[in-house]
């Protein structure tokens, strides 16, 4: 990729009415609606095929999904922007969190903390993120979650989130 | 956009070499690079084109960023990722600073965080995000800024962020 | 105070049942509880006895409290432990919020974000605490607050906070 | 002490000179500086006195405080101000990173988030504070901190911490 030179690069991405899915999803557990995306029997969510991101695996209170940044993720000072690693985080700690709810309870994300430990660049290769649930409330959740390069296990950034629970 | 039911839908972003823009672009000011891109003498970032955003207004030690997030930017509860908002945010955070900083001046954002108040969707439209330093520091310096929707004037969501400033 | 050596200092500090006193502030609105404080018809709050800290100005949505951290709060590596500005932080940042409830309806905060960017230190004197409110939402509010001190002006730490409403 | 009503309470501190004690410590690395607190060679910080806090474990990258909140502590809602697990979050997250860091080398922290979970009050007990470095940069470091009560073992918040390292 480094021969490129000026040449213009681009991709497609494609992706499936979201709206539908996540109507189809609000009548699942959180456990249920991650397995239902994996098997393919529901459409991937868009932002996870721009972002190149999926689960890979997932229980109870955890996930961990893979990504991998491209060249498209650049920022203007050279390397991916720090907006790949918060929307892998914010996925993250959003699905370990929504893997604790049943059918019928909703959640949103009130905040996202990010620290920005390594620079990501389209040379990183594989990225795992796993989230965990730190806190699970009736009312609020807390979770936490660490992304780090597969092929050198350097951890790249950390995340937390507080998210509100509606419908418990 | 609703009539479109289970069609798949599809984007095809473009983008240049970002390394050898980011190379050009380091041996300026940060107030000379955002104004050599926006005259379109350098290219735009692939992020701003996957993220449909791009600085309107910049002075030192503030910016105005145009966005508009659409339906590839859904993620799997039904509304626009909160990797959205936090991409647009940290944008603005770090071009904030990166206004105050003289050519051979390098920063780099140590962390962001992001507070989500309104959920956004492909029905909000334009969004205008404003960063703005707070704390011009040597070594470090701190920025904050708020994304609201250009209709409305709602404000959707906020952000701060600590960067580190190298070379000064 | 810097002649004074070896020797040993202390501080005595009094206060009354706080429980007592939130109690009755519970079946007051925010903002006529401070007044109550303020004028001294109800006792203040311990900690703002140990911390040194007191409101000067309050209106709904904006409150400004004034502290002097002293060498009693000191930390280890010989200035002001980051745990006042966070506790003056703090304290302005709820206050902000609670001038905006009605009696009857309560609130707890879910967080504390806190940029330190200058050292306090027993000669550093008075200090503000602006603290405002952001989103006065129905089940969820926001805040910012600015430490600087009263001689110089110097900003010395900004916080903000996300806070849960009750009873709304 | 519930029987007290509206007896004025009371609570004397003494520390010693904390400027003298942090230039002693500055010669030491962290974790002989904090074996030498412990073992009552230098006198402890007022902070710690103030807040009825000390350190119960250590070694090179972790920390535990143990801490003890009491109605001086209390806020205006009746219960422990939250500037108390902060400043104890913000000591271990602290300290841990002090115990990486040799003889001439300092610290500062740059930022603290607090997220709190469970209400601290004066039937709380004895506090646990563990802290627990996740990124021991050269020029930076992180630290995460999760605090609990002694007897229940209920997580009552957590605290995450940027520093800022010098003279590496």
């Amino acid at each position: 990729m480094s021969a490129a030179g000026t040449a213009t690069r681009s991709r497609t991405v494609e992706w499936q009415d979201p709206v539908a899915t996540a109507a189809a999803g609000a009548e699942m557990s959180g456990l249920d609606y991650l397995r239902a995306t994996v098997a393919g029997e529901l459409p991937r969510p868009p932002i996870s095929v721009v972002m190149n991101m999926a689960p890979v695996e997932f229980e109870e209170g955890r996930v961990v999904f893979a990504g991998e940044p491209g060249e498209e993720h650049y920022n203007p000072i050279g390397v991916v922007h720090g907006g790949y690693a918060a929307t892998i985080l914010d996925t993250a700690l959003g699905c370990a969190v929504h893997t604790t709810l049943p059918a019928g309870v909703a959640y949103t994300s009130l905040g996202l903390e990010v620290k920005y430990l390594r620079p990501l660049t389209r040379d990183t290769g594989r990225l795992l993120c796993e989230g965990t649930v730190v806190h699970p409330g009736r009312r609020q959740a807390t979770a936490e979650a660490r992304l780090i390069a597969e092929d050198t296990g350097k951890l790249l950034a950390t995340g937390t989130s507080t998210l509100m629970i509606f419908g418990a």
